[in-house]
C-alpha cells in the first residue's frame, strides 16, 4: 500500500485549488494518516494562467476534463467543476469508464443524474464519492452511511443553504427587507451566478435530496421535493415570529412513511432556544434520528475553500486507505423507488395576511379555517393602513393539505387584501 | 464478499444487548449496508440465564471470553466487558493473537493500555475500533480520523461524562446542591459502581485521551491529564455563574503545542448561550477544530444501550465492508510520545472565597493577586455571615502558573476562612 494515490483534479476553483494546497501543505500528515501518498497527477480548468495562490505548472495539464479522466497516471478523478450535466457528467463517465474512482462536489449531477451514475459506478466495482456536496465540511454523508450505518433512519433534518440562513439572520439582526440584504448579499459574493439556485431553495433541495437516498436506501428524488424559497419573506413575518419565540429558518426534512417519501425544503418557523433555531449566519446544522442512536445534531460551516477541501480530502483519504463504500452507502441496484408524498404530519402553522378593513372581515376568516377543521390557537389584528389590517394567526395542528384548503375558503370570502403568507412551524 | 462476518460478543449488559438487538432486528437492513450478512457465532457473560430481550440460546455459549475470541467461528471479537485489564484486555489480545478484528467501547481499557494493544493489533495486521468508548452515539472517532482526516487538528473540546452534566444542570434547575443530586443520580442508577469514575472525571478523562491521540496523532496519555471531577462545584458557583451569563460544564480540552500536549478534563465557566453552555442533561457534545474545516460541533446521546449500540454497530459494518483503519487513525509506530504541559494559554479565572470579616481583609487578597501580576475584572462581596464574607472575583486573562502563585499568596494573608474556588472560564 506504499504506491502513492494520485489524483486527477478537473476545476481550479475555490474549492479544487483549496484541495491542491492541502495536499501540498500536508503531504507528510496525509501519507501517515492514509498509509500511502496521496499526490496529484493533472489539473484541469477553464483558464490556465490565474493567481490561484499555487503553481500550476507543477502539474499537468488538461484542456479537457475527460481527457484528464481518462489519463493513465489518475486514479482518482476529483471532479470539481460543477453543474448537472454538461463537461463535469462527462468526466465523470469517462472516470468510471476507465475504472478510476470519482471524488466530487457537485450536488446537482448527483442529484439528477445520482441513479445512472452510481449504477455505472458499481458495475465498473467502482464508487462516486461526494461528502462535499452537503453540508460543506460536516461529515455528514459519512456520519449517514457509515458511523450510523446500524439505524433505521426515521428523519433527517437540516439548514443546509448558507446564503439563506444569512439573508435571514442578517434580516433580522439589522432589520433590513429581503431586497435590502440580497443585494448586501450580491455585492459581497455569498450569491450563485444564478441566484434562484441559493434563495430558490434549489441548491439545499439538491442536498436533501442526497442525503435522503442515503438516509432510506430510496432512488435520488429532487423532482419529489416541495420546494420553496425564502424570497416571499419579510422582515415582518421575521420579527412577528421572533415576538412569539420563534425564528424563521430555511429547513429541509425528510422523512420515509409507510406512504412514501415525504422530502420539504421549505421556510419553517422552529423554536427560537433550539439548535436550529440558534443558528447564525452562513452556518449549516444538520440533524439526524435514529432507531437506535436517537438525536444527532452535526453544525459547521456549509460552504467555503477550507471546509469544502476538507470533505473532499476525507473521500480522498478513504480511497487511498481502501475503504470504498458503495455510492448511496449501498448497492445502487438495491435503492427503491417510493412515491413521493406530501407531508401529512399535522403541525401548527403560522399565517399572515392582510384583510380589507371592513366589518366581520376578521370572522369570515375564522369561519373558513372553522369550516376546514382547523381551530386557532392564537390570533390578533395588530394595527391598520387606511383600507387594510394586518392579522396574525397562528393554528393548531393541521395537515398541509387541510390548510390548502382553509386558504381557498378564506380567499373565497373576498375579504383577503393579498395572497397569506402561510408558513409551517416545525418540531425540531 | 457474501460470507457473513461473524461476531464473538464478550460482555451481556446494556451494551451487548443492545447489540445483538440490532443484528437480529436488522438483518436485512445491515446485509444491504455491509454487501455481506453480520451473525453473531457465539457470546459470552458473567450470568446465562438472565433476562435480556432475547434468547441467549440461539447462540453457542462460552464461560470464558477468552476461549470466545478464539473460536474458528468468529471473525469479530466485540469486547463489551469494561474494566482496564482482566478479562477485556486477555481477551483482546487472544483475539489479536488468533487473527481477528476488535470492537470495543472499553475506554479505560484503551486509555490505559492502548498502545501496546494498537502495536499488537497492527503486528498482527488487525485493527481495534472503538467508537463506542468515546461519547456514545457521536460518530466522532469516525468524523477525526476519516470525515477530518484532511486536516491539522488544532483543538478538541468535549463534554463526554452525561452524569456529571445530569448532575450540573439538575442542581442548577432544582436548586439542590451536589450532595442532593449525588443522591438522586444514585437511585436513579446513573452513577458507576466507583461514582469517583464519573464525578472525579476520571472515564471523561479516558475518552479524552483517546480523542487526543486520534486527534493529534500523539500516544495516549491519560496520566498527562489535568484531572479535576465536579464534587467540589457547589450550587452557590453555579448560581454565581449563571448570574454573570455562565455555566459550569465538566469539559475536556486538548490541544497540541510547540511544548508538548495540552489536556484538561476540568469544571469550567462557560457561556450560558454557547453551544456547550446550552448543553442539558446527560446529551454530550463535542467540538473539533480543524486548519481547513474550522469547527464541527456534534450533539448526541453519550450513553445508554441503543446510542452506544449503534455506535459498535458502525465499526462492526466498517469491518464487514472491509475498511480497516488502523487503531488510532494511523500506524501505532508512528504515534509519537509528547511531553504532557499544563495549560499556559491564558484565560480569565472565576474565584469564590470566604474571608475572615476583618478590616483589610479584602484588600490583601487584591493585593495578593495584583503582586501575581493578575488584573481583576469584577469583584464583589455579596453578604457575610457572622465571622465571614463570600466573595466572588474575576479576573482579566492569566495562566494557571500565575493563578497558582496568587493563591499561594492569598493563603498567605491569613484572611481567608476556607480554600477558595477556583475555576477556569473558558472561551468555547
Amino acid at each position: 500500500m506504499s504506491e502513492p494515490l494520485r489524483l486527477g483534479i478537473a476545476g481550479l476553483g475555490t474549492v479544487g485549488s483549496g484541495v491542491v494546497k492541502i495536499v501540498e501543505k500536508h503531504a507528510e500528515m496525509l501519507e501517515r494518516r492514509a498509509g500511502r501518498p496521496i499526490t496529484i497527477s493533472a489539473v484541469s480548468a477553464r483558464t490556465r494562467d490565474k493567481d490561484r495562490g499555487f503553481d500550476v505548472n507543477a502539474y499537468a495539464w488538461e484542456d479537457d476534463p475527460v481527457v484528464l479522466a481518462r489519463r493513465d497516471d489518475v486514479d482518482v478523478l476529483v471532479e470539481l467543476m460543477g453543474g448537472s450535466d454538461g463537461p463535469a457528467k462527462a468526466a465523470t463517465e469517462a472516470a468510471i469508464a476507465a475504472g478510476k474512482d470519482v471524488v466530487t462536489a457537485n450536488k446537482a449531477m448527483l442529484a439528477i443524474n445520482g441513479q445512472a451514475l452510481a449504477e455505472a459506478a458499481e458495475a465498473n466495482d467502482r464508487v462516486i464519492r461526494f461528502e462535499a456536496a452537503v453540508a460543506g465540511g460536516i461529515p455528514v454523508v459519512k456520519a449517514l452511511t457509515e458511523g450510523l450505518a446500524g439505524n433505521e433512519i426515521t428523519r433527517v433534518m437540516g439548514v443546509m443553504n448558507g446564503t439563506c440562513n444569512y439573508i435571514l439572520t442578517r434580516m433580522e439582526h439589522a432589520g433590513l427587507t429581503y431586497d435590502e440584504v440580497f443585494e448586501e448579499a450580491a455585492k459581497l459574493g455569498y450569491l450563485e451566478a444564478d441566484p434562484t439556485l441559493d434563495v430558490g431553495g434549489i441548491d439545499a433541495g439538491h442536498k436533501l435530496a442526497l442525503l435522503a437516498a442515503v438516509a432510506f436506501g430510496t432512488k435520488v428524488d429532487f423532482d419529489g421535493i416541495k420546494l420553496e424559497g425564502i424570497e416571499r419573506i419579510s422582515i415582518e413575518d421575521i420579527e412577528q415570529a421572533a415576538d412569539m419565540g420563534y425564528r424563521i429558518k430555511l429547513l429541509g426534512v425528510a422523512r420515509l412513511t409507510g406512504e412514501g417519501l415525504e422530502q420539504r425544503m421549505t421556510p419553517c418557523l422552529v423554536p427560537a432556544d433550539s439548535p436550529i433555531g440558534q443558528l447564525e449566519n452562513a452556518t449549516n446544522m444538520v440533524v439526524l434520528e435514529g432507531d437506535a442512536v436517537g438525536q444527532i445534531v452535526l453544525r459547521g460551516a456549509g460552504a467555503g475553500e477550507g471546509p469544502t477541501a476538507s470533505a473532499v480530502m476525507s473521500d480522498v483519504i478513504d480511497l487511498a486507505r481502501g475503504a470504498r463504500v458503495h455510492t448511496f452507502g449501498q448497492s445502487a441496484a438495491g435503492l427503491v423507488a417510493v412515491p413521493a408524498v406530501q407531508s401529512v404530519t399535522p403541525a401548527p402553522y403560522y399565517l399572515r395576511m392582510e384583510l380589507l378593513d371592513e366589518p366581520g372581515a376578521l370572522a369570515k376568516i375564522a369561519a373558513a379555517l372553522g369550516n376546514s377543521g382547523i381551530s386557532i390557537d392564537r390570533m390578533r389584528q395588530y394595527g391598520h393602513t387606511a383600507t387594510t389590517a394586518p392579522v396574525l394567526i397562528v393554528t393548531h395542528k393541521t395537515t398541509r393539505p387541510e390548510l390548502d384548503d382553509a386558504l381557498d375558503a378564506m380567499a373565497a370570502t373576498g375579504v383577503l387584501a393579498s395572497e397569506p403568507v402561510s408558513i409551517r412551524i416545525e418540531d425540531v
